[in-house]
């Protein structure tokens, strides 16, 4: 299965969450094992040759193919997660969005100084997640290697957060 | 690796998220590859003669295990979240938390009629989470064949609330 043939596992659902949005839902994707498949074993031929020691993946859409990843690559898994989920020491990144701020946050022993990770989320739209995820990333002390992503919403123009690293969309819309 | 084994790979956090709860941390685990491999093959040793079609995963942490439970079955994977996260026409269900109530969502058309449902979470606490999450699976057709999960809290008597299924805890505290 190839990357036009997966679109069709994203679906289009208008004014979700709120008017004047269409969502893409990857439920779809997601229930069909064949098309889930494929969506991993794409991902990971673009990484394969990183040397990737750990999967970071971003609450809570990126646990979903996050630990799919990790577990091919036989990789650590590492959650960053929003706000009082997680305990003990942790570093901490606000970011902006639409209007005001949010925070991620991960553990302080989560990831080995100089440990090489991939940062997966399921969409990468305005970039602000993600780059607050690879900030986090790189204060614990890890190598941010690569990002990849189930989709791009490229007219969101979130790479231009994140244009110091490697950014590995696998469907484009 | 066996269960004992396992539980070195849980580790107690005390007073989180509040003082006097000992929360079960399961990062150490996920940052595994030889803990979160042996789980899940633990896992799916008890439920590889249910001839499950699906796997549902509750948000967030069964979302971390779920999908690789999906994948080693070859099975579809279906999300149960919180209020405001799926896009599309739903089924929901009101469940009692502590204090007050909080809802679980699914597709109304994830799951087809008489399909054979595992559902998952990472915890069986007290009950009431995987307990709306089976009404909800029945609600939209299916059939729920088990409840797994990484860790059963034996001592907050979570089994009095789902005692009509399957329940299947790979370790127990």
């Amino acid at each position: 299965m190839e990357h036009d043939e997966l679109k069709k596992y994203i679906h289009d659902v208008p004014d979700f969450p709120k008017p004047g949005i269409v969502f893409k839902d990857i439920a779809p994707l997601l229930a069909s094992a064949k098309a889930r498949t494929a969506a991993v074993d794409l991902l990971l031929k673009e990484v394969e040759n990183l040397k990737i020691d750990t999967v970071v993946g971003i609450e809570s859409r990126g646990f979903l193919l996050g630990t799919l990843l990790a577990d091919r690559l036989g990789a650590k898994f590492v959650m960053v997660r929003k706000p009082g989920k997680l305990p003990g020491d942790l570093e901490r990144m606000p970011y902006q969005l639409e209007y005001g701020y949010d925070t991620l946050e991960i553990q302080e022993h989560a990831i080995a100084k100089g440990e090489k990770v991939l940062i997966h989320d399921d969409v990468l739209a305005t970039g602000g997640t993600v780059s607050a995820a690879a900030d986090l990333v790189e204060k614990v002390g890890g190598e941010v290697v690569a990002l990849n992503f189930l989709m791009e919403l490229s007219f969101l123009n979130g790479r231009k957060k994140i244009k110091s690293h490697k950014v590995l969309p696998l469907i484009k819309f």
